[in-house]
């Protein structure tokens, strides 16, 4: 497959790699070059360093040949434009955007877009492990992906 | 149960929010007094300005009498001292720490500490979401727990 993301910071470098050695062709887009830093010393796909709303960016990292998008930068709003972008206009099969506002998350979601919300997935996570045995945690993340 | 929690940013104003409303005795420490105004309008728990890594802080916030305790802090290094300083020296019974920096979280692991790692989460969710199908995805997760 053909993935295309935006933003290189700890997600994103770890996302691109992960991809990567999973064999898929991956391009990476960060407005800082120095980010790029975080990628795997092996890291075989592409780096563009760029402004991921900025539709020529997404061309030369490819967007056009994609098959999946993923916005990962620090913030929501370039997150979310970008994957509107992605969808709407380059017809990107799957779009995946982090919005780390939890209502706005909603909004969005709500709206069509598939949505990870780090907030909520992060404060579920310390839930479920301070009252939680090892065996409810398991129940409980059952029930958050049905 | 008592809970203290260490920073009152995104996740931990959410987190403290939850457990207050499911009934906990919540304590919520933050070195900035505005970081409270994150938190839900009828939060019904404590509000601690100062140091987590501050003895004196953690005593006020209620730490001797606590069942848990959450470090969910912007940094690594005061997640971790504080985390310690609640199981070495208080003795909280469950104690949680995020760590962002992958390396380290599995290095404090290995050591014992109950850590959240949200970069390898995240990476872990965008991987699966821009791969799986929906059952996949929960095929993922189920093997995550186990």
């Amino acid at each position: 497959m053909k993935i295309v993301i935006l933003g290189c910071g700890r997600v994103g470098s770890t996302l691109a790699t992960m991809l990567d050695h999973a064999g898929h062709t991956v391009s990476v887009i960060d407005f800082s070059s120095e980010a790029f830093q975080r990628l795997s010393p092996d890291f075989g796909g592409e780096t563009i360093p760029g402004n991921g709303v900025d539709e020529e960016v997404l061309i030369r990292a490819g967007i056009k040949e994609a098959d999946a998008f993923a916005a990962v930068t620090n913030g929501d709003n370039r997150n979310i434009m970008a994957s509107q972008i992605a969808k709407e206009i380059f017809k990107v099969n799957k779009v995946v955007c982090r919005i780390y506002d939890p209502i706005r998350e909603e909004t969005y979601r709500e709206l069509g877009m598939e949505t990870i919300c780090p907030t909520k997935v992060g404060a579920q996570m310390f839930f479920d492990a301070l009252l939680c045995s090892r065996k409810a945690l398991h129940a409980t993340r059952l029930l958050m992906t049905n």
